[in-house]
């Protein structure tokens, strides 16, 4: 939780902090600033105090949303200190990193340094400050990180924004599932009233726009439909017509304009019918969701329910990736994943998974078969969250039926 | 340009390049990939060689549209590595950076390390890999990387997708021009049929749900009236509503859906009539960006456009960086900078810039006035590109009206 923040930098011995990194999309910034839009600079925080900002002069006015304490780079000295190096912007930026610490009164110790941005830029310049001042330590981490351990548990805040999205997002897939059905068939083929045929382009352009008069975006949607269902990953291709009774899986996973919290949703439709095949291991799949649900407990480690889950599926002969760890059919996938500001956080719900469900977590439960060579997938997804009572709440409120029935015809 | 990355490692005397990194937009994949669509994974090319993919499984198929080599993380055992050391994420990736060298046979040697992700990740696996297997340095840049230096030519295939970019953004401009002159006016404020205010929300929405159309994304667009517009980088406030006679100050710069080659152009819009002080300013501007591209000429320095616009602008009374090096008014930034998989690049038209005009150049020129104390700024912005024999090409090609005259009332 954020306010564990200090005490986790305690944990790893850190004197401070730093957040760097220009990316659209940057969780740590995120995290520290609420969300203020700017573009790059950094957020510095000292062990005990609130984080600062230093950013570009023109981008002050957005960092002071965030409520910090904000310095520009002039503020600094930036703009002389890079004429004096004759433009050098690695000489200046060491020497502007060393100017920042001191800012917040961090004379030597241990920095860790985080944030998404420019690998090169961050690696030359940990080093480099390293070697300039060698007062400095520049800590890198991986897995379990300071942000990745914050993250875990959130607060009713966050809790509040993820619900939103998920609110807007059921009201996303309510429109699709609308739009599609507004469409008749010709064959086996759904078309438009012109006759040619609805595509998956089409209805992930319904869906970006819909996303988008609710001021969310889409990071990459996925709509496969039949084979392309059967390998989780694969996006679908947009000029692929929907098709009667080919089940598509369709997940959601949109984010809060600009950057921000993530919700996570998937739902597999059959267009007009569902063959048998289709309807069983669907039922198989929903089954498989129950089990979770009913196998969940707060204080449980996270792997006993993709446990619980691969028994059921084993049990009912399909390879697991336990079963058969190179499987690329059955169920190849971990239950779940926390998400927040990433897509993808902790507690992982993997069988490997050394992670605890408790309270604040927000979850990802999303059990599915895999047979492209018999040409389908089935996914279903809801994102939950562990109340303060150890209860797991689903924030996803869209129906899961199969069948997308087609109005006209 | 692409074809010259050999050259530039040899340069560097690298022995390989690695580029990592998550990010859903991560210019030195895509470069390297044709914009393949995974969302992780890495890609290794060793000197003289082509690049290989590396990634999930799962991400196998998209990572073929590359028409590059690709592994997956079982091919190269990731899955059993994993396990054997009993989930250690930090000590698997360590082990796996070694398969994944020896996979494109470099045995040692310096590898640069490039890519948009996660820095303490980075940070942390490239000091672990060199104390592990010191055969290997690992290599940051800054400034002008390997990647960077590659990006300031572009290539035939990279200028027709930003003439791509570039015609359909003239097309939100000018549909965004004709949604707001279908308003009309009630006192100084634009107002929608039911009489409420039109909201810079309201505008920036249209111009989202547009661009989507076009399968363009935008990045944070600004569309800053007033006072708001004499700050360069405030966005503007969604709840502002349009006034007649307020100049706009509509900063567009989308990409390809996805990822991928950007445009960037401004216009500055006064609903409905200017006042003589704006008009005056814009004047000003337009002759600047005249002054600009009379200046042009392939193969000189890049700052030399800047110069020629300082003088003009300080010529009119204006201070510059270069005359007042801290203002905040007047002509407070520099002429433009390199465009493509990046919103900034090189060249840099700055005034300290070392960078030399040449073709294969693809730059914004974007000089502009601020003074949001008297409630105003002005920029006018175009992207052009510098042919193989030397001349300035504008890619924008929307007008440059100042006064948007609302249709009705």
């Amino acid at each position: 939780m954020k306010s564990d923040i200090d005490a986790l930098m305690a944990k790893r011995n850190l004197d401070a902090i730093i957040v760097a990194g220009d990316g659209h999309s940057n969780p740590p910034r995120n995290y520290l600033t609420k969300g203020a839009k700017v573009t790059g600079g950094y957020v510095l925080k000292k062990a005990g105090s609130e984080p600062v900002m230093v950013v570009n002069g023109m981008e002050v006015a957005e960092a002071e949303k965030s409520g910090l304490t904000v310095y520009s780079y002039n503020d600094l000295g930036y703009g002389e200190l890079y004429k004096s190096l004759d433009g050098d912007l690695q000489k200046t930026s060491v020497i502007f990193w060393k100017r920042m610490l001191d800012k917040i009164s961090v004379e030597r110790g241990r920095v860790g340094v985080y944030g998404e941005g420019n690998i090169a830029q961050y690696l030359l310049l940990s080093k480099q400050v390293e070697a300039e001042y060698p007062e400095y330590e520049l800590v890198g981490e991986m897995g379990m990180t300071l942000f990745e351990e914050a993250y875990v548990t959130k607060d009713a805040e966050e809790i509040e924004r993820i619900r939103s999205v998920a609110q807007r997002t059921s009201a996303v897939l309510q429109a699709t599932w609308d739009f599609i059905g507004g469409h008749r068939a010709e064959g086996e083929t759904v078309v438009k009233d012109d006759g040619t045929p609805l595509t998956i382009g089409d209805v992930k352009r319904f869906v970006r726009r819909e996303l988008l008069d609710r001021d969310l975006e889409d990071d990459a949607m996925i709509f496969a439909e039949g084979r392309d269902g059967g390998f989780p990953h694969s996006r679908g291709e947009a000029e692929m017509p929907l098709q009667l009774g080919q089940p598509i899986v369709f997940d959601l996973f949109p984010r809060e304009l600009g950057g921000g919290y993530f919700h996570d949703s998937t739902r597999t439709w059959s267009i007009g019918y569902a063959t048998p095949e289709v309807e069983a291991a669907y039922q198989q799949v929903m089954d498989a969701f129950e089990v979770a649900v009913d196998n969940f407990r707060a204080n449980i480690p996270a792997r006993a329910l993709q446990e619980a889950v691969q028994d059921y599926f084993e049990g009912k002969g399909h390879p697991t990736t336990r079963s058969h760890p190179a499987t690329e059919v059955g169920y190849v996938h971990s239950l779940g994943h926390g998400v927040g500001l990433n897509i993808h956080e902790r507690p992982s719900l993997g069988h490997l998974s050394k992670d605890t469900l408790q309270p604040g977590n927000v979850i990802s439960i999303e059990p599915g078969l895999y047979y492209p060579e018999r040409n389908f997938g089935v996914r279903v997804e809801d994102l939950c969250y562990v109340d303060a009572n150890g209860e797991l709440i689903s924030l996803t409120e869209f129906h899961k039926e199969l069948v997308l029935p087609l109005r006209k015809n």
